[in-house]
C-alpha cells in the first residue's frame, strides 16, 4: 500500500486524512461518521487520558459512570439545552428486531415502540442533574467532583476523523457546589489543567478566555476555552469549562439547605475535553512526512532500528540492539525494537517517521565500534551521536529537549500568526495573510458577530483573559465604528 | 438515612441490593435498566479495569475502539448471531428531534428517519469482522490480537444492579487468526488469564469448562467459560472465550492469502468480562453488615479512625494520625484517613465496615502510649496491635493474608456446595440443600437440557476442563438414565 502523502501546501484537508489514516491511527467504518479509533491512535489517547486523569484526581475529582441514553424530556428542561443539542441527536424508538416475514433479514419489530424515546447522550448535564437531586439535600453532600470517561454521539452532518465525528470519546466533568463563587472558581480550576495539559504535554501553545454569549455552551452561564493554532491558520477549540449557574439546578430542582438553614438552588460546573486533541496534535505539529508526536503522550518514544548487510553483521548488531533496548526499557522509556528482515531500514525510517515518533536510533557495526548509537530527532531531522555507557540520560535529555523544542515551534508559529488590525480591510486580509488569529475590536452585539461571521468566516474564539496578549484598552469595532471595551481574538476555525 | 440492612438469611436479593445501594457502589437512574456507577463502585472497576488491562497487554494484544452503532443488516450476515441478539436492543431510527408544534416539548421529527436502523452494539464481532475485512490481506497481516473498553446495551426486561442492565461496561477481545490452533490457543489462554484474574485478584474461585451447545455465544464455535458461586447457592458465570471458528469470517468475507499462497477464511476469538463481576464480587465475599472486599481491588485498602475523648487528645491523635498515613502512602498502600468530627468512631467503624475496607486502624491516646494502632480484619473481626515501627511490612503482610484467606474461605464455601448425585430425586434435593453445584451424568442432548431447566431450574454451567472434580468416568443420565460419556456441572445461575 502506497504510504504517498499529499503535500500541505497542495491540500490542507487531504494531507490532514493522509496522515491520520497512514500513520495509523484511525479508519473510517461502515457507520456514517463513526470511526474506529486503531491500536496506535488508541494508544495514544490511553496516555492523554492517564495523563488528565491523573490531573483530575489530584485536583480531588472521582470517577463515575451515568447511563448512555437520556429520556426525551429531560432535554426540554433546560431551555437553551435543548435548542444546542436536539437538532443533532441519535434517538432511540425501539427495544426489539424481528424477522422480516418478507424475506430473511430483520425488521423493526413495531410492537416493540418505547413509551419514551431515548437519546443517546451528547453531553450528560440532564441525566446528571436528576441524580444529583437525589444525592444532595445539604451544604454537607456538597461539593461533588465528578469526571466520566464515555462516548457521546452527535449527528454532525459533515464528518471529519477525530475533528468531527458522530461518535466521540471525551472526559467530562460535572461537579456541584454550595457558592457561585466556589462554582467559578473549579470552572476556572480546569481551565487551567487544561492549558497544562495542553501546553505541557501536547506541547500545544493555547490562548485562555471566555467565550462571546454567542459561542456559548447551552445552558452555561459562562463559556471558557483553550484556542490553538494550527498550521493552516484555523483555530482549533482545544477544552472548555463551563460556568452552568444554578440552571441545571432549576431545571432539575436541585436544592440544598445551606448553612443558613435556607433551601438554595446548587450551584454547577461541567467541563470536557475530546478525542478531537488527537486531531489538534496532528495539525499542530505534523508535517509533509507525516506525524510528530510529543516525546510526553508518543505511544513510541524511541525506535530502535538495526542497520547490517549480511547474516554475520546482523547477528552482532541483533544482540547489542537487544540490550540497548533492555537498558531502556528498564530506564521507564516506551521504546521498541525493530527488527523485521523484509523491509530496509530506509523503508523502517520513513515508516516511523510517518508515525511522529520522537526519537530514532541506528545501529549498525560501525557504531558498535564505536561504543555509539546514531540518533535522529523527528521533530528537526538533526543527527546525534550518542555514547553506548550514557544512553539513559542522553535520551532522556533528549526527549525533554523535543518536548520543549515542540512547544517552542509551536508557540512561535502561533505567535507570527497573531495579527492586531483596526480596520475592515486589514481585518480580511489578516485573515488571508498572515492567516491565524485576528485581534481587533469588536462593539459587543451579536448581530456585529453574526455579520462578521457572514462576511469572512471567522468567529470570535474568545475575549482572552488578562496578561496574555497586550492590552490596548478601548477602542472602536472594527466592523462598525461603535466603541468597544477591548479587543478579542477572531479566527476561522475548526 | 438508615443504613440497616436486610440479613441475607430474610431476603438474599434484598441484602444485595441494600449492599450495593448503601455501600456506594451503585445507585438506579431515571432510565429503565441502566444504573449509575457511583464513585466507589466506579473505583473498583477501574482497578478492576487497570488489572485486566495489564494482563491483555503482557499477552500481546493491544486496545482499539470500533464504532457504537451497527448496521440493522450487520446482525443478520451471522444466522445464530442474529437470533442470539436482535431480540433485546435498543434502535436508533432518526437523528433529529424537533419542536413539538402541539406543545413546549420537543418530539422525534419523522423527516430524519435514518435510511437503515442503527442497532447500539449488544457485542461488537459484526463491526469489528465488517473492519477487519480492510485490514487483513495476508497471513503477515495476523495475528490480530484487539481489545476494547466499551459499553453495550442489551434490553434485558428484568434488571438487577452490575448483574443484569441494559447498558453495562465490560472489554470484549476480537482476536484474527491463520490457523484454527491458534485461534483456539488464544481462546483457551484468555480463559486462563480470565480464571488467574478472578481467584488472585477477586479472591474467587472458578470451575473452568465448556459450555454446552445450547449455553453457547450466538455465533460460537465453543464457548469456555469460567463459573464462581455465590453464597445463596447461584452459580453466576464470571467470564467467557469463544472460539468462533470461521463463522464471523465466512460473514463478513474476511480472507487471507496463507503461507501455501492460497485463500482461506480467518480465525476468531472473541472474550469478555463485564461490570457484572462487581456483582460477584458482591455476592461471594459480603456478609449482613457489609461488603467485603480483596484487599488487591479494594479502593481503599486500609482506613485510620482517630479516637479522641477531647480535643486535645484530639490533636495528638491528629498529628500521630497524619504520620501514619503518610507512611503508608509513600509505601503504596491505598489508605485514607477519616478525621470526621461530627460522626463517632463507632459511626465510621460501621460505615467502613459497611463498604468492605480490608483493614481497618484505630488510633487513641493508649495506642500512642503504647506506640501501636490497633487493626481489625474486615474478613475475620480478627483484632491486632502493631507497632508503629513495623506498620507498612505488617500491614503488606496482613493484607496479602487477607487476599488468602478470603479466597480459602470462598474455595472452602465453594467446594462444599458441589454435590455429585447419581439419581433424580438426589439432584433435586441436592439443589435445595446444600444447593450449588450438582454434578452429574447427562445424556448428551439439548432436549434433556431443556427438560431439566424445566423441572429444576438448573441450567448446565459447563463441562468441567479435566483436573478440576474427580473424574468418574463414564455412567447413566441423571434424568433419563441413557449413557453419558461424564458428568457435567449443573446449577440454578444469575
Amino acid at each position: 500500500m502506497s504510504k504517498a502523502i499529499t503535500p500541505r501546501a497542495q491540500d490542507y484537508a487531504q494531507w490532514y486524512n493522509d496522515l491520520v489514516i497512514k500513520s495509523g491511527l484511525a479508519d473510517y467504518s461502515a457507520v456514517r461518521g463513526c470511526m474506529v479509533i486503531k491500536p496506535y491512535g488508541y494508544a495514544l489517547w490511553e496516555n492523554m487520558q492517564a495523563e488528565l486523569d491523573k490531573m483530575f484526581k489530584d485536583t480531588g475529582h472521582q470517577n463515575a459512570y451515568f447511563p448512555l441514553f437520556i429520556p426525551k424530556t429531560f432535554l426540554s428542561r433546560e431551555a437553551a439545552h435543548v435548542e444546542g443539542f436536539a437538532k443533532e441527536c441519535a434517538v432511540v424508538t425501539h427495544y426489539r428486531l424481528k424477522n422480516d416475514p418478507a424475506g430473511g433479514g430483520v425488521i423493526v419489530d413495531p410492537e416493540a415502540a418505547l413509551e419514551e424515546e431515548l437519546i443517546v447522550r451528547p453531553t450528560s448535564e440532564t441525566i446528571i442533574w436528576n441524580t444529583y437531586k437525589t444525592w444532595i439535600q445539604s451544604y454537607r453532600d456538597l461539593p461533588i467532583l465528578i469526571n466520566q470517561w464515555a462516548n457521546v454521539v452527535r449527528w454532525e452532518m459533515r464528518t471529519r476523523l477525530f475533528l468531527r465525528t458522530a461518535e466521540f470519546l471525551w472526559q467530562e466533568g460535572h461537579t456541584a457546589h454550595a457558592t457561585a463563587e466556589e462554582a467559578m472558581e473549579e470552572a476556572r480550576r480546569m481551565l487551567d489543567v487544561y492549558t497544562q495539559f495542553a501546553e505541557s504535554f501536547m506541547a500545544l501553545p493555547v490562548i485562555r478566555g471566555v467565550k462571546s454569549p454567542a459561542e456559548r455552551f447551552a445552558g452555561a452561564v459562562e463559556t471558557f476555552c483553550i484556542e490553538a493554532l494550527m498550521q493552516d491558520g484555523k483555530a482549533l477549540q482545544a477544552g472548555t469549562s463551563h460556568f452552568l449557574g444554578q440552571n441545571f439546578a432549576r431545571a432539575f430542582d436541585v436544592q440544598f439547605l445551606n448553612k443558613n438553614n435556607e433551601q438554595e438552588y446548587v450551584w454547577a460546573t461541567s467541563w470536557g475535553v475530546s478525542t478531537r486533541l488527537i486531531g489538534a496534535l496532528v495539525m499542530a505539529h505534523g508535517d509533509d512526512d507525516g506525524l510528530k508526536l510529543p516525546p510526553k503522550l508518543a505511544p513510541i518514544q524511541v525506535i530502535i532500528i538495526p542497520v547490517y548487510k549480511n547474516d554475520t553483521q546482523r547477528a552482532t548488531v541483533h544482540t547489542q540492539a537487544l540490550e540497548i533496548l533492555e537498558q531502556l526499557k528498564k530506564a521507564g522509556f516506551r521504546v521498541q525494537y525493530d527488527d523485521a528482515d523484509h523491509v530496509r531500514p530506509g523503508w523502517k525510517y520513513a515508516e516511523y517517521e510517518l508515525r511522529g515518533v520522537p526519537l530514532r536510533l541506528s545501529l549498525g557495526e560501525r557504531e558498535i565500534q564505536q561504543h555509539q548509537v546514531e540518533a535522529v530527532r523527528r521533530d528537526t531531522r538533526e543527527k546525534l551521536y550518542l555514547p553506548f555507557d550514557q544512553l539513559p540520560e542522553k535520551i532522556g535529555d533528549l526527549l525533554d529537549q523535543i518536548q520543549q523544542d515542540m512547544f517552542h515551534q509551536a508557540k512561535s508559529f502561533r505567535d507570527q500568526h497573531i495579527t492586531t488590525v483596526d480596520n475592515w480591510d486589514d481585518f480580511l486580509r489578516a485573515l488571508e495573510e498572515p492567516g491565524g488569529f485576528v485581534y481587533a475590536h469588536w462593539d459587543g452585539t451579536p448581530e456585529t458577530e453574526i455579520r462578521i461571521k457572514e462576511l469572512s468566516k471567522a468567529t470570535i474564539r474568545c475575549i482572552p483573559f488578562p496578561g496574555q496578549l497586550p492590552d490596548h484598552g478601548s477602542g472602536h469595532c472594527v466592523l462598525t465604528g461603535k466603541p468597544s471595551a477591548r479587543r478579542v481574538l477572531f479566527a476561522r476555525a475548526y
